[in-house]
C-alpha cells in the first residue's frame, strides 16, 4: 500500500455521526423483536425539534440581496462581520479582539480546528490530544503528520471537582516536547467542564513550557444550572500562543449554514487565513451574514434553549440510571452524554448496529472519541425529548438482552 | 525561521484575487493626475451586473425550510443532490457516474481541488502544474509537500491551433516520474481551450505513464462562438485515475453559496470524503439544495450568458489591441483575459498597486499564476459593460504614463 492509501486508512469515517448509512450490513445475530418506535438519531442535534435562532433566514436573505459584497468577501470573512463578532465574542470571553488581525470567519468550526491544526502542527511535531475528546481532533493530528500524545481525562469520578484532567501527565507530555495542546470545553463526549483551577493550570503550564493552545469552546453558551464556564484565553496566557474556537452551530440549530469563528494570536491567524484560501476561499459568503444573529437572540430565548436541554438532560439519565453497572457523568454543558455501558457479549461495534437496526436509534460508538472507550456510545440529546425518551428506553432493553 | 513559518511564506495571499484590501501601503511616484472613474475590481466577476440563476434564492430557502435532513447530510454531500447532479453532469460530459461512489458535494471548486491534492499527494509527490494556470494550484502543491513540475503553455502563439501546451515537456515531465497532473481547461487565466488533438494526446500519455489527471472545468459552459470544448474524462483515460471539478461559480454568479461538485475514481472520493469530513464536514447544508438549478437555468439564459461576456471580450480587447506592443490572447471560454503589457519602468507589483491606487482599477498582477509572467496582467471582464471600457482605457492611459 502507498503512502497516501496508508494516511487514508486511519481516516475512516463510516463511524463518524451522520456517516451510518455508508456502513456495510453485516451479518448480526438479532435477539428477540425488533423494536418499534420512531427512529431517533442521537448523532446530531435535531434542528426540526430545536428551531434556529430567529430571523437567521432573513439575514441571509439580506445578505443575498447586498449581492456582490457579501458573496466576495476578504478571505478572514467580511470586515462588518468581523467587528461585530470581534465585539460581541470579546464580551463573552472577557477579551479584547484586534477584528483586523485577530479574527477569522471559518467555514464551520470544523474548518476552523482544521486550518488551526494546519497553521500550526508540523510533520513529526508532538500534538496533546485530551481522551476522550471531539472525533476529529485525533484524525487531524494524523492527518498534518503530529506525532499524537493522549492525555487522559477522569470523568467518571464519583464527586467531580472539574474535569478530571490528569495535569500530571498534561506537565510530563510538556516536559517531553509537546508543541500544542488542543482540547475542547466544555468536553465532547462527556459535557464536563473544567474547573477554575484547572484553566490557570493549564494557563500556567502553557507558559512555563511555551506550549500553543488551541481551545474548542464549541458548547461553552449552554451552560447548565450551577456550573460556572472560564475561558482559557482571558486568563494569564501568552496572547500569541493561544487560539480559541467558537461558533452558531448546534445550540443555536445553524449548522446548515457552516460557521465558525476563530479569534488570538494574529501569527495563527495570519497563517489561517493563508490556508483557508487555498481551502475554501472563505466560509460562503452569503451565510456570514447571519452571524449578525448570533449573541444577538431574542430576550430569554438561550435562556430558554438551557432550560429545556437541562430537563432532556435529566429525563434521560433517569432512564439510563436504572441500569445496573451502566455508568454516567451528568452533563454540565452542550448536548452530550458518554454513558459507559455495562459488559456486552458483543463488540460495541455491533452493538452500535443492532441498535440501529433493530431498534432505531442511531448513537455514536465510544472509539471515535478514544480507541479505549470500547464500553462507551455518545449521545446528542437535543431531540424531540418524548421521542428522546423512548429511544433511550429502547437502548436500555438492548444493553440487557445483550448483556454478558 | 521555523518550519511552519517557512511554508506560510510561501502562501502569500495579499496579491491574491479580493485581497487587495490587505496590501500595506507603499509610497509610491504617481505621474500625472488621479484618473477618474467609477471603481471596477476586475479581481473576479461582478454578481451585481450579472445574476445569478433566476430561482437559487428559493431552492436555498426550501433547503432551509426542509430543516435536519438538509441541514446534516452526508459528508459527501445529500444523497438527491449527488443523483440530480450525477445525471446533470454525465449528460454534459458524456459519461456514467455513479451517485453514490463516484461523485462529492464541495466548498466550492477551491475546496474541490483542496480535497482532491489532498488526496493524491504525498510529501515529495511530483506534481505538473501548467504556466500560467490557476493561482492556487501552485500553492496547493507547496501545502502538500509535493515537488513542482511546471509546463509552459505558450498561449501567445500567432494562430493558436490548440491551447499551445508544451506536449513534448510534458511527456519528458511524465517520464521524470510526475504522479499527477493538475490543469485547468478552459485556462484561467488565458481563456485558452484545449484542442481535440491536445486532450486526446494527455489521455494518453497518461494511460502510457499512469498518471492521476486533475482537470479543473470550471469555465467549461461559457465557451464563445467558434470554439469547441473535449473533456478529458470522456476519453480512453484509466476511470480510477481521473477527477474531474466543475461548480456553479463565476457563470452562474453563484460564488456565494460555496459550491462544487468532483466526480470520477471512486478511490480519490473516498479519500476526498475522508478529508472533508475532518476539513468542513460538508458544503453547507441548505447551500446545496441550490444546486437544483444548475444545468436547469432558464431557457435560453446561458446562450444570453455568453453572447453578453463575448460582447464585453471584443470591446475590451479592441481597446486593449490599441496598445503598441501589447500581445493578448482572444478568450476563448471563460470571462479571464490576461495581456501581456510592453516594456515599463515600474515593478508590476508597483503598476498593479497604481493602478487601484490612482487610476480606481483592480486587476491580478500575473506572477500570480506563474512566477516568470511579470509582465502580465488578469481581468476578470464579467462586470458592467460600460464601466469595464471605461476601466480598461484608464489601464491603457497608465500604460503610456509608465511605459519604459
Amino acid at each position: 500500500m502507498d503512502l497516501i492509501s496508508k494516511k487514508f486508512e486511519k481516516l475512516g469515517v463510516e463511524n463518524a455521526p451522520g456517516q451510518e448509512s455508508l456502513q456495510k450490513e453485516v451479518k448480526l445475530k438479532f435477539r428477540g423483536e425488533k423494536l418499534q418506535g420512531e427512529l431517533v438519531d442521537f448523532s446530531h442535534g435535531d434542528v426540526d425539534a430545536h428551531e434556529p435562532i430567529p430571523g437567521s433566514l432573513n439575514s441571509f436573505i439580506e445578505g443575498f440581496q447586498k449581492g456582490g459584497s457579501q458573496a466576495y468577501t476578504e478571505y478572514r470573512g467580511g470586515l462588518k462581520t468581523r467587528q461585530d463578532m470581534a465585539k460581541k465574542l470579546g464580551n463573552f470571553t472577557g477579551i479584547k479582539i484586534d477584528p483586523d488581525r485577530e479574527i477569522l470567519i471559518t467555514s464551520g468550526t470544523q474548518g476552523a480546528l482544521f486550518l488551526a491544526m494546519g497553521a500550526t502542527i508540523s510533520s513529526g511535531d508532538r500534538v496533546a490530544i485530551v481522551e476522550p475528546d471531539y472525533f476529529a481532533n485525533r484524525k487531524l493530528v494524523t492527518f498534518f503528520d503530529g506525532q499524537l500524545v493522549p492525555i487522559p481525562l477522569d470523568y467518571l469520578q464519583e464527586n467531580p471537582d472539574g474535569s478530571g484532567l490528569n495535569l500530571e501527565k498534561l506537565e510530563e507530555a510538556f516536559q517531553q516536547g509537546v508543541k500544542i495542546f488542543l482540547f475542547s470545553n466544555p468536553n465532547n463526549p462527556t459535557g464536563a467542564i473544567y474547573s477554575k483551577e484547572e484553566i490557570k493550570k493549564i494557563a500556567e503550564l502553557a507558559s512555563i513550557y511555551d506550549i500553543t493552545l488551541i481551545v474548542d469552546e464549541l458548547y461553552s453558551r449552554q451552560i447548565f444550572h450551577g456550573f460556572s464556564y472560564y475561558h482559557l484565553c482571558a486568563q494569564n496566557v501568552n496572547p500569541e500562543k493561544i487560539l480559541t474556537i467558537l461558533g452558531p452551530s448546534k445550540t443555536e440549530s445553524l449548522s446548515g449554514f457552516r460557521l465558525g469563528v476563530a479569534f488570538g494570536s494574529s501569527t495563527i491567524i495570519d497563517r489561517m487565513e493563508k490556508l483557508q484560501a487555498i481551502m475554501c476561499l472563505r466560509a460562503a459568503g452569503y451565510c456570514q451574514r447571519v452571524l449578525e444573529r448570533w449573541f444577538d437572540e431574542p430576550k430569554g430565548w438561550m435562556d430558554k434553549r438551557i432550560a429545556v436541554h437541562q430537563k432532556i438532560r435529566d429525563d434521560l439519565l433517569q432512564i439510563f440510571q436504572e441500569v445496573e453497572g451502566l455508568q454516567i457523568r451528568k452533563t454540565e454543558a452542550g448536548s452530550y452524554i458518554f454513558p459507559k455501558l455495562p459488559p456486552l457479549d458483543v463488540s460495541l461495534s455491533d452493538f452500535v448496529k443492532i441498535l440501529r437496526l433493530h431498534g432505531n436509534v442511531i448513537v455514536t460508538p465510544g472509539t471515535e472519541f478514544g480507541p479505549g472507550f470500547t464500553d462507551s456510545i455518545r449521545l446528542n440529546f437535543s431531540q424531540d425529548p418524548e421521542q428522546a425518551k423512548k429511544a433511550v428506553h429502547r437502548i436500555c432493553e438492548m444493553i440487557e438482552r445483550y448483556r454478558k
